[in-house]
């Protein structure tokens, strides 16, 4: 079963390009505000891992923009958590609008890495034993 | 008096640099979004006169940064209304921090244009109407 | 055979984050410019479309970072055109930086829209005449 | 007398709003860009003194917006340095387009920081040694 939690995002004209919709390299922005604020909820807040040169980050990502967002649209996003491994995470989300039509899917792996090297390292304890568990 | 409007900005690392600040250009970001939040406070939706190909665009921007905001930060934007014309208005906003720290101060002139010709047109009257008035 | 092209891009601070590295979402931005430049050594323009309310959306990403850029960095990116349908084009981009480290590879398949209704519509008569074969 | 730069800028998607034209907080990146390659020019890569720890931010903007770039603009930006302080620059920016429109001009000051401090700190003496000496 996956754990989900729920994200919401206004869209403003930073967000949107000359088309007259959101430019799709901003989802993943959104997508990531997300993420990030799940962690929080988790009680895990990036700053402090990013002071001892740690970070996820995004290696893998499998998006499919279905239809459009456009300005003063808000926007929800629902994520889940579909595998979690020593030193990864992958995500699953999606992105709807205030009429429940989907916009965007997405699969995100992040992982966690050293800066300091750039190389792959375990998830800090405190962040693994604040994930949910999944099943 | 000055009316006043008070919202709230979480910092992601989308806004940061690798100096691992808030890259400087994102506080105009930030204070656009309170504006745009203020106006539909009450009760302007951009996007409805967007679609009239009526906007606001930012004309002048004088902004002093004293301190940098960081990765996690959870920022706080005061916004007045200093003066209102025919075809503009004038913001002045502060972007403070967590610790109240000022971060950075701006006057922001937007008018109204017509986006077909580029030309500055009267800010539309349901939009006049719906301003504090400042004295 | 595919039909590559080669763009350069320099990174900026506008296109790191606190990490040090290039924030992720920004390679697609490199991406696009790329195909935007190849397009227009091709004749095309996309302003051009633009102003028949016709563009190129990004409709599906497949995006594999193996490495960071970083401030100052000197990137290539090679890009082909691995299918061309109706009203869709599919791009296999890669990132390479100065030392010819493969830092990302992308797949990316655009498709022509109407941007009145957000439907697909083929591929303006003018591009498709100029894009090379793919065979 | 002013020593200048030109630096040329091409507008893509990710530059544009929903508004048809240019962000205004754009301009700021585009005219960080022709800096950075200024700086270049004569022999001063950032990148080197970020390892140090040490960074210019900006810290005053007074930026006038006249008309607005569009997409597939080809920009370009006239740079010069109005004043050298011991941990200040004061540059002077003006971006125009392929008509030679005057579209925005910008008195940026950038001041050298200690990244870890965060205080003002001397231009280091290879940059101050290297820039066109202003009279």
């Amino acid at each position: 079963m996956l754990i989900t939690n729920k994200f919401a995002v206004r869209v403003y004209y930073e967000d949107t390009d000359a088309g007259g919709i959101v430019y799709y390299a901003n989802y993943l922005k959104f997508f990531e505000r997300a993420r990030t604020e799940w962690l929080r909820q988790l009680g895990i807040h990036q700053s402090f891992f990013l002071a001892q040169q740690r970070a996820f980050v995004v290696t893998n990502v499998a998006m499919e923009n279905l239809a459009s967002a456009k300005l003063d649209d808000l926007l929800e996003i629902h994520s889940s958590i579909a595998q979690i491994k020593r030193a990864s995470l992958l995500f699953e989300q999606q992105l709807v609008n205030q009429q429940q039509v989907l916009l965007c899917r997405a699969s995100i792996k992040v992982a966690s890495i050293n800066l300091a090297t750039g190389k792959p390292c375990a998830i800090p304890t405190p962040i693994l034993g604040a994930l949910p568990s999944v099943s």
